[in-house]
């Protein structure tokens, strides 16, 4: 008559009265003090904590997508925060609720459109090759590249150099960070516009080159950002200025209300 | 007639073509590849880079509470993605939403009394004396003295005795700390229990010393908590447990409408 | 060795192949076709469904507010929709999470405020007398009597009258309504401004009259607004306002760091 | 130098000190006492009241997605609460977050299938001829059929006749019902399993009848749940079953970790 359970299963962790066990290492020896909190997010997508180079790649790879300034997520957080100041978790909640298809999904966009391109890891690979019917099928969909061109940082994204550097420094620059520069110089080359990798796009290839699933890589923008918009909270609770957006915001959007209500000359 | 706009400003950051700034930092010489993720979340609360005992010190902090395993949140997340595996980002952020009062909260209970009971930062401090009336306070109104004790890790939390030894190393081993041990001794010594200092008590204790407002301490737990919720999406994702969650709880908690039915004898 | 279940128990609902119960009713036969939105909204908070003035009464509080234009939540759902447009329900939840103690919370403040300044049902109340302690109690704490005066509706708030008149149509102006006016008038005496009852004081003087507990008060404010964000959400999608939004704020917020930039005489 | 403002406009409403105005109607007069909850969705979703016959159709429509008793959207909530019990709005929101595409999102799914493939509104249409070739596509990709066939409620949702029956009382059962049934019956021909038209394909027809977008669908589950939720909420804070459900989870999932701890037959 009752229902019998099927079995779950977590390996992540467990803990007893006098042990912490997380990912098959015992938490008070092993990790605390040891690791950072990049590391933990490495540690999270992997199973395993991350070598030297693996720390310094995944580090910068986050450390890039933290804090954007007065972006969207950064005024939702601070907007959510006026009306409920008790709850900081909410604001960040609300905050992180807008990393969607949008912004941080164009390095799930880059990486999934890397992996689907790259053959077999053995495979003498010609990246130029590879890269003309990826932008091909793109341009006849319609649809933008992901990962090339931006909107403001022009000729070129300045973090995408770094990140490059960092890669070519911790032995990252693999065959998908070729293949994202190939996909930029076919693409540049078909539209006849300075489309060079951006951020998202050198994030996107590193993380197949780290071997995480396309599926998963948005969580690193979500991570990261979690961290930037407590920054933002912090500073709206010091120098606040969502009142302000509010107000603004709404006589802007109500403007034509406001003329269209006829004058009454009798009324003071 | 128009609504004249009031001055709003962010000291956070902006960016113009070619360049990023951070917290008067230049991003990409600066900040990335010099910095780790734990690092920004320090930057974001001080305005500033940490130094090496600060990183060491504020890492340690964050990373003991991005993974509790099987918690509450963890739960959230791994339920919520099982309706909307499209929205990685709503996941972590309802996994988020209950990082208040009840479990991160008691990092900022923790600040609080501690900063509040702390005299003038030059007076000698008896901390003994100082620990008496906090405690008696709290029992007087009947509420549970902050950042001691552990309903499971008994008889000491092993995180704690670890982050008392980093803080030794690192020199974060200051007053604050001295009196959440008088506190823990206090409380021990009136109810005649086992209360010694725990995680959160120790993390409240240590935002102190690096002079975080005890308000955005729980922010600690939210950034940390970020990057642990991944994980739990990722092993959602390949080896799921969250309609064997849903069916099992569903039965139970109605398991008495079952069995007020009235079985048709002519039934089989 | 394994852990024992403790019993877990729902009232709400269940469903078996051929019928749903809901709150001891027939779904298919005695709620759906019956019932609207907001009477299951009652149902939700009472576990049973309206009668006739019910019905009316608290279908009029939550209309009441379901929509209030250009404010914060709208502003939120609009820009998460902005960067997650695949994720409506994304969009409805970050809007949700700024109604906190500031905007909706002034409803429960003003049925806690009530309750615990009503004395035994039967008692011969007198009004007046009652009120003028409550509001001595607020100023003496510095804190804001809830549910009275408005930053912008003067010299009333037009819902006032409006919810009062469908009270006592609807035999809902009883005791604490009577209360509300009473510290209203109170509070205005004490302080010499205009001070009348608002839409939020009147809706949780309502609550009481319902015997809702003040807890869940914030709730009519919950499940009224959702419904109002799907409108913005869709007007969002149709005559977008998010990105200008985003734009002309990280313009004026980072405009002091554009000014600080030295100007290149060299530079075009 | 200043970026110049672009603009930006509601229709949704506006409020001056006396009167406030929603979709061109005056609350006060026109809309509060007049219109219940579900009035209100309908006019957010249309930007007009509906008439009695749609305020009948629409109320049906969303109260059939209000309640669905321990759903993972409702342990969602509840598991929140249990950590944020000061913030209802957050738990709620985390509820939300889970109505995506697998839940909520079949409802649209239906409504994008038969707006897709119905001809012109004046076209004399042959639906069992039009639900072939849509079920074909459906199946040749591999993908379910939206709207049809339901895991639990055998042989029929009873939903599903109770809303069409309704849909006939008022006048909505149009076309996209009738090739809603005729998908249904020629998904069932082809693979001779019993395919009836649950309650999401029933409400997704009826959207369409009633002419909203297939991409706002999913607010409707929206706004009902946002309602239920609170009576989750409510039931919680009263009969908790939160902390039994984390415990118990954590317990079974960790379970192969505690047997594989090695016994110490010298420990007590």
């Amino acid at each position: 008559m009752t229902r019998p359970d099927q079995p779950i299963r977590t390996d992540i962790g467990w803990s007893d009265a006098s042990s912490i066990t997380l990912f098959g290492k015992d938490f008070t020896s092993e990790i605390l003090g040891h690791m950072n909190l990049g590391d933990m997010g490495f540690m999270e997508l992997t199973g395993r904590p991350p070598n030297a180079n693996e720390s310094r790649m995944f580090n910068a790879m986050v450390v890039t997508l933290v804090e954007h300034g007065i972006t969207p997520s950064a005024i939702v957080a601070r907007m959510t925060y006026l009306g409920a100041p008790e709850s900081l978790q909410g604001a960040v909640a609300a905050g992180l609720n807008g990393l969607g298809t949008v912004f941080v999904g164009s390095i799930e966009g880059a990486a999934k459109m890397l992996v689907e391109a790259m053959p077999a890891p053995d495979a003498q690979a010609d990246f130029a090759r590879l890269a003309a019917p990826v932008v091909q099928s793109f341009q006849s969909q319609g649809r933008i590249v992901p990962g090339i061109g931006h909107p403001f940082h022009k000729p070129i994204d300045p973090r995408t150099p770094r990140l490059f550097e960092i890669a070519r420094e911790t032995g990252f620059d693999g065959p998908y960070l070729q293949l994202m520069q190939a996909v930029s110089a076919e693409a540049a080359r078909a539209s006849g516009k300075l489309l060079p990798v951006n951020a998202t796009g050198a994030i996107g290839a590193l993380c197949c080159e780290m071997g995480f699933d396309w599926q998963i890589c948005r969580g690193l923008g979500v991570m990261a950002r979690a961290v930037g918009l407590i920054g933002h909270i912090l500073e709206e609770s010091r120098k606040p200025m969502s009142a302000e957006i509010w107000h603004s915001i709404e006589a802007r959007a109500t403007a034509h209300f406001r003329m269209a209500v006829p004058t009454d000359p009798a009324q003071p």
